[in-house]
């Protein structure tokens, strides 16, 4: 495709009649490939991968997009198809540009075991982000663009979408935060078909597109979407115009077959027996493309391609200890920490930038300081959590460290779905959830995250730490920063009493090293074992006063890191003692439910009481709405006493 | 309030200078309520609560709308509070009302254990839905219409909204869907102080309210906020104009105090000290009323008010029994038995509509047989998800049965939250997810539900049924219908074996009522249990014929009801023998994971096997994902012969 050359970053101003013919001709031999793999898999959207092929081929030979940029730098331009479900035509056309061997993709569509997944999946090159679920892609092409413009590359991101995904709301969110950050380097290209799968898009959902996305300040293009040369020329403006821009691309559902073309049928169905032979004859391949794949499709799988891991540069500074009598809240802790390391590392050549994403909390979420230190790298989204918690996992994957600081239930349970797809995307996300448990002030049950761990527990890759004052706050902080992977911090919204030693030194002050997993012993005892999630610390260490009034000895132990919980470890402390786990979740899903399923896994007969939330929660301070919920510090005091008078004490 | 009778129902044209002076007066004390509010609990937001009040104030005045109303009928105007965190505000207006007892709300405010939460919640008098979570309300609102004219009520719905919550996508959604079923009877009103917590809505996120607005069909209306004729005359209008409809509604933040108007600070603080007192003195109230109500404030708590149950009138038919040698997807067996109820009540007097809503996967998630049934009742909301959980959660406590089905990453991945709110709101939405687990077809990991165990485990209300066949699907469907509460039924796609009894006739067929909860013993067996959920038990039949050729007889146990979980029952079904469990689920969060939770709190030294989910799955055929996840039925029985092998086989 040499003869393609002067295109490459839209350099030309239009396409020669050769260069058409060779897109025509590529365009055509991967709308055979698309077809062959969805017949071969016997499941896909062929029609759909038909309809958007020249959108496809087209950006490919024009942007600074090349299998070389691709596996090597950020500094490249980025490409979204938020219409994962195309990932036949995807593929296809990646092939005829070199990322991948199409004739692996051909065989192993659709086949357990194979990177080629039935939507377009991170894995495979070529792919920036993995989509399916729809109306998120958009969110990943601003995260790139956000990114790209902070990294100082202010390169270009192509967003290829559905019509029919037109719709969701998340799409409006993310046109509004490409519109006020002033994203010129976004373009959005939408195969404009009208036909979904069950009927035409004004049936279905009926919706203005033009309207809609001039309505949220973006420049709309409409062209023939199977015309390369329009194609090529409204894309070419589009990148130039300064402004966020999208491309209303006309096209025609199942383009290049003639029985698919303009039917739902064919969106999520596969041509078989005659079909296929005539389709591959309406393209001009020939018919043994088929066979050939089918018969190959038993060989060996090819190799999901390695994720590149990315390198963050930051000097993490040194850990700020609030001593014994400091009156701090856990989210100032980590607010201070944050700004700290950003103001050290903004202006340092080489350093990774982090940036600060807020849905209008920031006063509250402590991202003020780190406003102030660093204004151009503050991001207010407003109050768009779905978006933010996209684009997020996709600047992560981009060269940038984003943190995200929201409350429990925006943060993570009204962005589930978005931060479970950052796990599929093995995402470098950074989640500060600065309301979770029963301590987010007296707003009540709505904005009490009682799930959270649970939430992330469901998800293979995500890390959570629950810190246990401002100190391990602060070390956490920093530790999040460069460590790989999808990461969540989260705390209650109090002031805490900062968790001491014996000798009234903070405990997690000097010589203390923040590691993920492991459990703390907070203080040592004899009688009986309390187990506290987070700012529960300071309520079992209460407890414990208690007990020792009652000549019980407890042992206090914190676990910061639930879902890395080593029961091992937790029986080897405990010392053959009664346990009492508490925390202000779930009792039913979170630490407690993590402990009491792998004592039962490994049949270990441990008197035990969990602790936690049983109903949905009061609205008042967080002692008094504690209180109602028994997690007081007497409750927690009466339940170990209880363990230990029924005989709880013997190990069994 | 005599003298306003006949605005009730916007049957005057306009107010005369007496009844303004009454809303004036009205409002003005309400403010002074809110105020005294905040103050008592020292938490909350005035100003928000200040703008809003005239607002409020001519909306109550004017709706069809009353306590009586409230108590008694669905055949009424419904009223939603977007913006909840005015909940103050809201209070003190239902107090001049008579819908509650404001001298409660004055002492009892965000105290814990009072109904009256910080967010506008179910169970005081007057509010409809529970918000508090932003962008959610319109989606409440269209529901209620939706549902008034399912009934032949027609009535109208009044949604009351934040400016700051307007850049929110669901917002989008449930305007396209009003304006697709073209419901004439609501009407938005937005109070539009252009004041959010960190700075002005054009700071924090710009957004084109008429533009949005009108983009999506609304008819939109500007008016002074504060000016009763004006608000009310443009209401009226909005009512009668037969089209959805806004009013983009002109305030000033913090209106009639003074110090707090045109403020961000106060969005989420309360007056303090002298603050107090100037408030009451702009407001033309006595000082007193703080005081009093602050003494007030640890008497005995005032009560929830009772929810009322609703009433479903339903003809649930005959079940359908599938014989042994049908070939039957269980989501086939959900549409027959819906679509038959369906048929059988749709045209009989008394009888409550049922209503069910499609995210364009009728042909799917097998819709299309209620929609030929009952077109008019078959509700194409398009890829909008978020918006439909909200929309069916509203509608089922508003006179109707709303039944929604789609995949279970898009009903309860993606729609989490909602579904928790769904769940705050003790409503009664109906779920039914046709594709959870890794039976989904060949989509891949992005559309594998492996966590909807987990997820409704973390709503205190939610019931759960995985049916195990097509005839326990068609039970299990009738059964929901007139159930009260939020259910989900949960399934996989595939064709699947009828479960039958030795006899070879289907064991759920004549003889078996569908129950919630229990466990269901399919085959009895004396040395090893297997306890599988949903399809996983025809694989947990073939693995005990696989064992019955290595002389171990395995007992069949089927768990449809994870979250109803009587691990005694269970313990009783085992006698003392070990235990597999499997289940396409995330195996540390899902029914195992129960299972041994319970086995961990009782110190039940068990030998058992969890079998599930491990890692994210494979794109392919269900039973390839399946083989490759280790769940196929060679993996339960060599499971459960290492069980046995290991002495598993002796209670401990």
């Amino acid at each position: 495709m040499n003869d393609l050359a002067n295109l490459r970053g839209f350099v030309a101003d239009e396409l020669n009649d050769a260069q058409v013919a060779i897109l025509e001709g590529a365009a055509r031999r991967a709308r055979a490939h698309a077809v062959v793999m969805t017949s071969v898999a016997a499941s896909g959207h062929p029609a759909g991968a038909l309809s958007s092929m020249d959108l496809f081929v087209t950006v490919l030979a024009s942007a600074d997009f090349t299998p070389e940029l691709f596996g090597g730098t950020h500094d490249r331009d980025h490409i979204v198809v938020s219409h994962g479900h195309t990932s036949a035509g995807w593929y296809a056309a990646l092939g005829l540009f070199n990322f991948l061997d199409v004739e692996e993709a051909l065989a192993h569509f659709r086949q357990a075991g194979s990177p080629y997944q039935g939507h377009v999946e991170r894995g495979v090159p070529g792919v920036d982000w993995g989509t399916g679920n729809l109306g998120q892609g958009l969110s990943a092409g601003v995260g790139f663009a956000i990114a790209s413009r902070a990294l100082g590359h202010d390169r270009h991101t192509y967003v290829l979408m559905g019509d029919g995904e037109q719709v969701k709301g998340q799409i409006a969110e993310a046109r509004r935060v490409a519109h006020k950050r002033e994203l010129g380097n976004i373009t959005a290209v939408v195969d404009w078909n009208n036909i979904q799968i069950s009927g035409t898009c004004q049936e279905i959902m009926p919706a203005d597109l033009r309207a809609l996305w001039e309505a949220d300040g973006f420049k709309v293009y409409e062209c023939d979407g199977h015309d390369y040369n329009a194609l090529y020329k409204t894309l070419k403006e589009a990148r130039n115009d300064g402004v966020p821009s999208v491309v209303l691309a006309k096209t025609v559902m199942g383009k290049g077959v003639s029985f698919m073309e303009n039917k739902c049928d064919f969106h999520g169905k596969a041509a078989v027996g005659g079909e296929i032979a005539q389709a591959l004859g309406e393209l001009g391949e020939p018919e043994s493309l088929y066979a050939e794949a089918k018969n190959r499709r038993f060989e060996a799988l090819p190799q999901e391609v390695l994720f590149l891991e990315e390198k963050v540069e930051l000097d993490l500074g040194q850990p700020i200890t609030y001593e014994a009598d400091a009156r701090k809240d856990n989210r100032g802790a980590f607010g201070a920490a944050l700004a700290d390391v950003a103001g050290k590392n903004k202006d340092v050549a080489g350093r990774t930038p982090i940036l600060a994403f807020d849905c209008d909390l920031a006063g509250s979420v402590k991202l003020d300081a780190f406003a102030r230190v660093a204004p151009e790298r503050f991001i207010q989204a407003g109050i768009q959590e779905h978006n933010v918690a996209t684009l997020v996992g996709a600047a992560s994957v981009a060269g940038v460290v984003p943190v995200w600081a929201d409350f429990g239930v925006f943060g993570i349970d009204e962005a589930y779905n978005q931060q479970r797809l950052n796990d599929t995307n093995r995402a470098n996300a950074k989640l500060v959830l600065t309301h979770v448990g029963l301590d987010v002030g007296e707003d009540g049950m709505t904005h009490q995250c009682i799930d959270y761990v649970s939430l992330l527990r469901n998800c293979f890759g995500w890390k959570l730490v629950v810190p246990a004052d401002p100190n391990q706050t602060d070390l956490a902080t920093r530790w999040l920063l460069t460590e790989p992977g999808n990461i969540c911090l989260a705390m209650g919204r109090s002031v805490l009493p900062i968790v001491t030693k014996d000798d009234g030194t903070p405990f997690f002050g000097k010589g203390y090293t923040f590691k993920y997993g492991g459990i703390d012993v907070i203080r040592k005892g004899a009688d009986v074992n309390i187990l506290a999630m987070g700012h529960m610390v300071s309520r079992a260490l209460a407890a414990r006063e208690i007990l020792r009034r009652e000549k019980i000895d407890a042992q206090v132990l914190h676990c910061a890191c639930p879902l890395a919980m080593n029961v091992d470890e937790l029986l080897w402390l405990m010392r053959k003692r009664p346990l009492v786990t508490c925390e202000d979740h779930h009792v039913d899903t979170g630490m407690g439910a993590i402990v009491a399923m792998n004592f039962g896994r490994k049949g270990k007969s441990v008197p035990m009481v969990n602790m936690g939330v049983t109903r949905y929660g009061d609205s008042g301070s967080a002692e008094d709405v504690l209180f109602r919920m028994k997690l007081a510090p007497e409750d927690i005091a009466r339940s170990a006493k209880e363990l230990v008078a029924t005989g709880g004490g013997l190990a069994r």
